[in-house]
């Protein structure tokens, strides 16, 4: 098997495992409305041995983890489950997220969304795929866009900026949906059903694996305030097709600026 | 066969009918990012001719017509595709939404989400069901519940409106979700995957099947300014459980007045 099989094997078992948890033990971390479960820790303690019997020399860094540091080997990058609050509320909205990073950047990774079985998969240089797939980003123009849209809810001080930021996308653009799942979401504009994604703060376990998939699927990411993303620290991600990529992301510069004068 | 018995038969072939078109052609309404797609218009056509087959005496009121009035006979409500965008997108996250009035209540009602097959049914005084499984709202606490949100996106008289009634609910709840189905919010509130829905302007076809199945469930509705429910012309809708209707409904209240001054 290659790397993307071994992973794509490790990930559907993982989703099943996930899946097993009708009604999890619910336990409430730092900041507001952040929650973790027992499937959450299960599901990555599963992941993180099985990655460690195929990568035997790999680290890791996971959600559910104290420390987080990244050196230049192999570092798979997991969140056991993106979307808990959804996972709690039984939204059917929820995927388990694995990220290969090697010298800083992401080399391959995927996404498995147990409830439609949609694995998505991508290595750098070869592609995206979702169950075979290949994946491109949409062409919608603009103010057609449908906009996926992160509220950074942990966070009280984002909170204005992120509301603010969807005034703006609800008036230039066509929609916004608010699904509470990012690597979803990132998945969402890799496969053309969202033209853009934007979090004011996201993880590096949210965004490693869909960043990836978006960039060989054709479209573009950034940390929207201009830093190099380091994928070991969170940084306010847009992910868009070219067709909106700069025009949303000046948008969102704007409204940074109007609330910081 | 009973009238939920023969509804459900006529909403799972629509729905059907529906998943036949891949890559519908698409249509632009009145408003803002309002589209038909002909995938629209041949379920509603569907609909209707089984429904006048299997309820000769009954009328119609579908949002793809051109007249909307409601007697006192039975009247079938009908949203051919709820989630228009979401289905061009290729998002499943559309149903198809039929509600029966009778002396302008609903009386009995279905809504049929053909991603998943559930088919969500309710009688007026016997309960909500989906999939034969009896649904029952949830019982969160106003400061963790998760609320579906509505943005009104062809009303641009609302944007500020929607926006800052999801100012609110982000402070004050846990968070927020947008899903683009006002139909589908509905089933998530009787099925206690969220706590509310509200949107501030809402078309009898996408709130009639709802409203009753979240009163079957358990849950209250109400046009959020306080008038009577008619179900033949547009109201904002407020649907929460008991224990976050009230609050729910006061704050949203509180955000139309502090504009309004």
């Amino acid at each position: 098997m290659n790397e993307i099989e071994t992973l794509s094997a490790i990930i559907r078992a993982a989703g099943q495992k996930m899946l097993s948890y009708e009604a999890p033990a619910v336990y409430e971390k730092e900041g507001h409305a952040n929650f973790v479960t027992e499937a959450d820790i299960a599901v990555q303690q599963y992941v993180m041995e099985e990655l460690h019997k195929a990568f035997p020399d790999a680290a890791f860094m996971g959600e559910e983890e104290e420390e987080h540091h990244l050196g230049d080997g192999l570092t798979f990058v997991v969140d056991p489950i993106d979307g808990t609050t959804n996972f709690m509320r039984h939204r059917r909205y929820s995927v388990i997220s694995i990220g290969a990073v090697e010298n800083g950047k992401p080399v391959f990774g995927a996404i498995y969304d147990p409830y439609h079985d949609d694995l998505y998969t991508a290595k750098r240089g070869e592609g995206a795929y979702c169950n075979g797939k290949k994946l491109q980003v949409a062409d919608t123009p603009f103010h057609n866009a449908l906009v996926d849209a992160g509220t950074a809810p942990y966070y009280e001080e984002l909170w204005d900026l992120s509301i603010e930021s969807m005034r703006k996308v609800l008036a230039a653009c066509s929609d916004i949906r608010r699904c509470g799942t990012a690597a979803l979401d990132l998945c969402d504009v890799a496969a053309g059903r969202a033209d853009a994604f934007y979090e004011w703060r996201l993880q590096p376990w949210d965004y490693c694996a869909g960043n990836l998939l978006v960039e060989e699927a054709g479209g573009k990411v950034c940390a929207i305030t201009g830093e190099e993303i380091s994928y070991d620290k969170p940084v306010p991600i847009l992910a868009a097709s070219p067709a909106c990529f700069d025009q949303m992301r000046q948008m969102l510069l704007d409204v940074k600026n109007s609330l910081s004068q």
